[in-house]
């Protein structure tokens, strides 16, 4: 082959999830896989009229070529709103980027040398992995508890380049970062000198009580913040941003030039023209209220179809169960069986960087309706009651 | 500082271009400078139209996470239209990017370790060098004449990942590769296995004749072939695409869902939705004639108000004429007064990977109307004229 490729690219990989979202594109299969928001919360009408007085108001300036920081009202938008979940930022700090994803990549291209150890939670964001990756990072796996990550293993990481952390909602843990936890966790990275990348796509989306600040609140110029509109908007626009400390913005500004130019000014407009006058106020609620009742159906139905011996914690917000089988199962050798009874999952190998437990599994409660959650945790237990039948007795440990 | 940057992060400078444009966003600068196409052009009626329908028809598809790979009609749609230019390629083939600069950056990713010769044109693309400078990569200069690179350079430069070329009316020196200079530089890319990375934004911009069918027509798997919707349409939709060969294709594929996961799903269905009737025939020759009239208005222009030494080869296509002064001239030291007299232009060293010639500076002519384009040329010849008179008389050799 003429082609001579990078060292890198041996670091790009088939995603998993990718894959498994395949499979799970024939008809009649009940997926509980892919991270897919509700369409049915997509604000269309919002929308359409945006696009409509973008087009007629300022149709010029929202097809041309713009600045890479971003559209400035936008920016300005964005800066007020972390305002108000106590994370005071300048305008000028914020990047807008082509989703959040766009962020992590641009993190990993300005701050990963091949070699560089970069912290991450076990398990974490499969994205994020897939992001870092290709700059050649050495994960160092964090150990954690139910709270997250625990203090003493940021202080054992001093030597990465930054720790990824997604306090609220974890996807795909579904945890949310207790307040006294996240202020012991910024202080053992301060006392390091440890930066920490914090990622935020699901901290509107909580169901009992808002979440705490963020970690960026307290860490100041130790911290880049990413966050996202494709959860309480819509992904299909990939509009997201991130905010940088005064001395890496410029460096992330040239490597998001390099990348993509800007993010599309269209859309950019159109977003801003949704939101400015307080659209989210309203609508995010609706969204909480069908993602809550959602939440509580697929618990409902897992307490009533799932076999003795799995386990897992309410999540308090996000899109995510996680759970754990009774020891002995096998989630990737399982998701087989499970598509050809209807209902598919991500297995939760996917997620860990190393050492991947092949008894858990990740279970979206956001992308169908109720009836159909109970209806593919249903066949979800059926696949699990009869794997753990075919087992011999003493492998049954839970 | 906390923050430890990577190696690669040196290579990320300032854009000279985006510095500049903000220079010339003083109110009363007629700027030459940018690459903007003219706003006039936008299908703004086209745009609201099909926004329209595509929010009435298939809002959830259009606002949902989608396939990297892009949105299948679309990419159905290039392959069709590039066959009708000579390029045979299936549509799995085709990768929809966020505007061909992320086309540019995944081969970067893809295919450049540090110290990684990449053989470029002098002058070329400052955005494809800005894309690639960050992946570590060692710029070989490729010998060439008006024509573009010489066959014997290529053959030279065989121990580089890829030669960077930009048959049609380059940017920044307008020249389009004749036919029987193409079959040479791939057939001399071929008898030393050096492959070619093909950038075709311009290919429809021509104001003569059509240009000849692209390399990758005849280099088929030793080519990956980049397209934008861009100029033909307008980039503030960020859509362009890259056609790879299939051992080459999945890795620019991971690479591109580790980048942004996919390319904006809203802006690939309007786009599809306003050319799939063939629009575009309609369309594309309006823009010709438009930037047509321009050209031959900057041309006159220069005849009338340039002084003598100034040297130009009128381009057939594209958006710019690239000037070579009188020698002893320096466009950039001479920038600060041509913004000054109220004029702006690219100094020419910014397109240089090495040996950055002073006496060089690239106009666009398709930005402003051909009053101010009279006017901005006017004001420049001014400029050149007065730095001429105070050179002491024996170092103009032009």
């Amino acid at each position: 082959m003429t082609w001579h490729m990078a060292q890198r690219a041996q670091r790009l990989n088939p995603s998993t999830i990718r894959e498994i979202l395949k499979l799970t594109e024939r008809p009649g299969i009940i997926s509980l896989a892919g991270g897919l928001p509700a369409a049915e919360t997509f604000p269309v009408e919002a929308m359409a009229q945006a696009t409509s007085r973008v087009l007629r108001d300022t149709p010029r300036e929202a097809l041309q070529y713009a600045a890479s920081e971003g559209y400035g009202p936008l920016r300005k938008w964005v800066a007020q709103e972390l305002a108000g979940q106590g994370l005071r930022v300048e305008a000028a700090q914020v990047l807008i980027t082509t989703g959040s994803q766009q962020g992590l990549d641009l993190v990993g291209k300005v701050l990963v040398d091949p070699g560089s150890a970069v912290a991450v939670e076990q398990p974490t964001y499969l994205g994020a992995l897939q992001a870092f990756a290709p700059y050649e990072a050495r994960f160092l796996p964090l150990q954690g508890d139910d709270e997250g990550p625990l203090p003493q293993a940021l202080r054992e990481a001093s030597d990465a380049r930054f720790a990824y952390l997604l306090p609220n909602f974890q996807n795909p843990s579904g945890r949310c970062i207790p307040l006294a936890r996240r202020e012991a966790l910024v202080q053992a990275a301060a006392s390091v000198g440890l930066p920490l990348v914090e990622d935020n796509p699901y901290g509107d989306l909580w169901y009992d009580e808002a979440p705490p600040p963020p970690l960026a609140a307290a860490a100041g110029d130790q911290a880049v913040y990413l966050g996202s509109f494709s959860k309480v908007l819509a992904p299909g626009l990939r509009l997201g941003y991130l905010v940088a400390p005064a001395l890496l913005y410029p460096k992330l500004l040239q490597a998001k030039q390099a990348a993509d130019l800007h993010t599309p000014s269209f859309n950019q407009r159109v977003v801003h023209e949704v939101v400015r006058e307080g659209f989210l106020q309203q609508h995010v609620p609706t969204i909480r209220r069908r993602y809550r009742a959602q939440r509580d159906a697929m618990e409902a139905a897992m307490h009533r179809w799932l076999p003795a011996g799995c386990r897992w914690v309410r999540p308090s917000g996000g899109m995510f169960f996680w759970l754990t089988l009774p020891s002995g199962l096998d989630a990737t050798a399982l998701l087989a069986k499970a598509v050809d009874a209807g209902v598919a999952y991500v297995p939760g190998a996917a997620f860990y960087s190393a050492d991947a437990r092949a008894d858990t599994l990740r279970l979206s409660f956001v992308t169908v309706d109720t009836v159909r959650i109970e209806e593919g945790v249903r066949l979800l237990g059926g696949v699990l009651a009869q794997a753990l039948e075919r087992m011999p007795a003493q492998e049954i440990r839970a």
